[in-house]
């Protein structure tokens, strides 16, 4: 997606450690005239796919799965991160590491709310290792759903996640996809 | 808004301790189409009134200001929870008691996200005390931003929060309002 490549450039700034920040559109203050442009295109990727429910993490993927959500007329679920990794006969959940905060961290979601009549499309703003993705990739496993596959607003094609996904045969598309990153360049794999 | 209390009726559920349980259309699982609706409806509710950003707090009233950015078209800002009270001089921040969690903790918004430019709504997903809304305002004061108004999904009017603020003459507009609630009744402020 172009628009993602020009914002990326535009707003973007490279931090020590690999760290890309787009707070100033798509986390913490979001473009909502642009987050709906990433809606539709996410919703054109995936029409026909027989999607019927969205799956997301908190908190930053919940703007962007919502509008992809409302765009095309499927209800969205995100699961909620909990410190503990008790578990309970009434959620299913996974167990996550973020390499970003270097913290532990489980995944959850009611069993109400997903099951084997469901046809999940993956839903985060950002892909690096992919920790966050493979957690709700067990989730759907574990409910018995089907993967359709994963919509990303931003790719950090060297961090691996994402590629790893692909070769397992996962449909992985995303919007912005940098294959490598320094503090002054930022290369897009096209 | 009559669909409001049509969903909480169908859908609710009265957990002990005064906890509505709206999982299954608000949070956790979105109806998206109804999250639609809400968002027009805030959108009719506040036009007109020059509101150009949106603020919120992560993570359950995220899917709604983005819905509502979205139709009004201007940008969603949501503040985060850190679990200290560290202040720095990048960021806005007000600490809060959860009296849902039992609680404390320290909302925060960066500095380049709002400012003495900006109409804000506050939109949440819940008012009950008041605690999340009243941290949310002192942000908008510390940025010397002006306050337009507050939109919410569910109040729950006999915990006081919104009532509170309507006396300090701040304009509160909330979907849903619930006057009392006992374990199988549920009566709305209309």
């Amino acid at each position: 997606m172009k628009k993602m490549q020009e914002m990326i450039l535009a707003e973007g700034k490279v931090l020590p450690g690999g760290i890309l920040k787009v707070g100033s559109f798509l986390n913490q203050k979001i473009d909502t005239a642009f987050l709906a442009e990433m809606a539709e295109e996410i919703a054109r990727l995936y029409g026909g796919c027989g999607v019927n429910k969205i799956l997301t993490v908190e908190s930053s993927g919940i703007a962007i799965a919502a509008a992809v959500g409302i765009v095309m007329k499927v209800p969205v679920v995100f699961a909620k991160k909990h410190r503990s990794s008790n578990v309970d006969g009434e959620t299913y959940g996974a167990d996550v590491h973020s390499f970003t905060h270097g913290t532990d961290y489980r995944m959850v979601v009611s069993r109400d709310y997903i099951g084997p009549e469901d046809r999940v499309l993956l839903v985060d703003d950002f892909l690096a290792n992919g920790q966050a993705l493979n957690g709700l990739i067990k989730i759907v496993e574990q409910a018995g759903a089907e993967l359709v596959g994963c919509a990303i607003a931003i790719e950090k094609c060297f961090q691996g996640g994402g590629d790893a996904l692909r070769e397992k045969g996962i449909r992985v598309e995303s919007l912005g996809m940098i294959e490598s990153m320094t503090d002054d360049s930022i290369t897009f794999r096209v």
